[in-house]
């Protein structure tokens, strides 16, 4: 999407270095950096380092990084330590090892002359393919954005809310849950988006800096704030990404996710979860049983990682006692009857298991 | 409370110095600093620079203030001026206004050579008078702790949820959703207190400050944490205080209170609102459409205000992208249906007009 007017995507190939860049996520939203990525250790230390983040940007990254140990020595060897070495830097991403598994499945019936024209090309498809799907998503929830906004008087905006950052810079473009917002915005509909700040990780100044930066209307609240707003009538949909989404229809999302569904249904506003198909665990029925939730460190509750202090620093602040125990669930499930719909780069569908078979049968089973 | 081992109060009497002594609350949970008021200008600041905070505390703390003003000149003059300087500390603390009227009232028929020593006693029984609807408070909630703890396996500890600050330090002693955990836990009932951390103002810290200070287990949470453990029988019971409760039993407090309200609700986690009844507006049915939400200043959304940074200073830091607008709805109304009881220091009722009638009889208006 747009930062000031010029088109990014979070990551790009460029074709004079013949070299991956990227944007630098770590200094977001306080300083925008971008970087080249230059050497096989540097795309390890990129994802390690969480200067790219986000399960699909992540998988094309990682596929960069083979394309490059393939243009350095296209040997068998050289592929499996690539892949090796890649695969350590976030074990539990399934979309590494998904980007590279693809990878070493065509690479390695190839002649080594062939390899690295091939894998570079793979990596171009597998970042435009992310896209793609992206765009479609947001094509998708476009239509509800639009229906919402005929309902409406002339020029007042179409009210969204959203939790976390399922945005573009945690996919090579467009994000998912705001993938129909930005579509809508380039499409002229009139959109305010509230923008949850997601505690304990703050995401959601990655999302406010990108609404902002592409120019979408937008304000930052604190997570406490939505209910409120839906009390009063000045939230007309929720849309936010998803982690996993079971085969029955449940979303694990960000913690804090199903709160905000039991606001929404609480007040009749409608709650849409955005998500690649990809995401779909087939093998997990009800999410609330099955689903076991990471508890991640008791630092990102006791303090606040990225601030910005006076003197413009980057800075960690400690906000709990001294000594005071914490607990930290990462991620929370948010139960299908909760869930208006489900928006993905098929079409949208009911959040249940009928609801997805009709949209995706190849992974229907019989009853 | 205690902190570590000593019993306090937000504020007492100095018999030997002749003089009030507060702790100065600015600096909390990083530090404990207590101090000396010493002038009527001294008094004016600690209140308006939120030294002393909660509405209760304040009363007590300007009936101490002119106390002082009748010590050191007790003509009726005086006491206008002592009041009129006292009151423009904080316009909207409805407790403070209570409190100097009744300062006004008692004092102006006496002879001037009384009034010192009466104020003094009349300050000593407001903050009396607090202490004791609190005690009653937590008296009666402790009824329902202990309730919950009959039906849990020997030593298992019952789980408390807790919103914002209604602790002893926003009132002389015991608080009022704090006044029963408490009771508990000087009973040696079991107890364990998820503590909110109350984004934009970080209450949730003080909270979790006086629980640890005082020795009650406890775990500091983001405020997107709540509906998560609810949903996994991780809460037995949710406590919070109130800004203003309606004479219909809705009941408005921190914004957030209501999100909570909705998953105890959703989970059948009984949902307790602990109040002195002086808290209740009378004149007020339905919060939701009758009470003005307060927007407070964008800077304590945008920024986190107290973090401790590496150097142990205490500073604010920016987390929201420069320029982002912001929204801060400071408080929100949890409707009567969501609440299953009202703990006030009379006993406990049903939210409700014909729940409150029964205990405040003489406030019930004929239908």
């Amino acid at each position: 999407m747009k930062i000031n007017g010029t088109h990014y995507r979070s990551l790009w190939w460029n074709h004079d270095a013949h070299v991956l860049e990227i944007i630098d996520q770590r200094w977001l939203p306080h300083e925008f950096r971008t970087q080249q990525v230059t050497s096989l250790q540097d795309y390890a230390d990129a994802i390690r380092e969480m200067r790219v983040r986000g399960a699909p940007l992540i998988g094309a990254t990682a596929a960069y990084g083979v394309a490059l140990a393939m243009a350095q020595d296209p040997s068998d060897t050289n592929l499996d330590a690539a892949n090796g070495l890649l695969e350590k830097t976030r074990p539990t991403a399934i979309n590494l090892s998904w980007a590279l598994e693809r990878c070493r499945a065509t690479l390695l019936p190839l002649a080594e002359k062939d390899r690295a024209d091939t894998a570079l090309q793979l990596a171009h498809d597998i970042a435009d393919e992310d896209v793609e799907v992206n765009r479609r998503i947001g094509e998708n929830g476009l239509a509800l954005i639009r229906e919402i906004a005929t309902r409406k008087p002339e020029g007042e905006p179409v009210r969204l809310l959203t939790h976390c950052n399922a945005g573009w810079i945690a996919t090579v473009d467009w994000g998912t849950a705001t993938s129909p917002m930005y579509q809508a915005h380039d499409a002229g509909v009139p959109l305010h988006v509230w923008v949850d700040e997601t505690r304990p990780r703050n995401q959601g100044p990655l999302t406010a800096w990108e609404l902002g930066s592409h120019g979408v209307p937008h304000a930052y609240i604190v997570d406490n704030a939505g209910g409120h707003l839906m009390q009063h009538g000045m939230v007309d949909m929720v849309i936010v990404g998803s982690d996993r989404t079971t085969a029955h229809g449940d979303v694990c999302n960000k913690i804090g996710t199903y709160l905000k569904a039991l606001a929404a249904k609480a007040n009749d506003v409608p709650f849409y979860v955005a998500l690649p198909s990809s995401t779909i665990d087939w093998t997990v029925g009800d999410g609330l049983t099955e689903i076991p939730i990471e508890e991640r460190p008791g630092e990102e509750v006791s303090q606040i990682f990225w601030g910005k202090n006076a003197a413009d620093d980057i800075t960690p602040v400690q906000v709990a006692p001294d000594g005071s125990p914490t607990a930290n669930p990462a991620f929370d499930v948010t139960p299908r009857d909760l869930v208006t719909g489900l928006i993905t780069e098929r079409g949208i569908c009911e959040a249940s298991q009928e609801g997805l078979a009709k949209l995706f049968p190849e992974h229907a089973r019989p009853a």
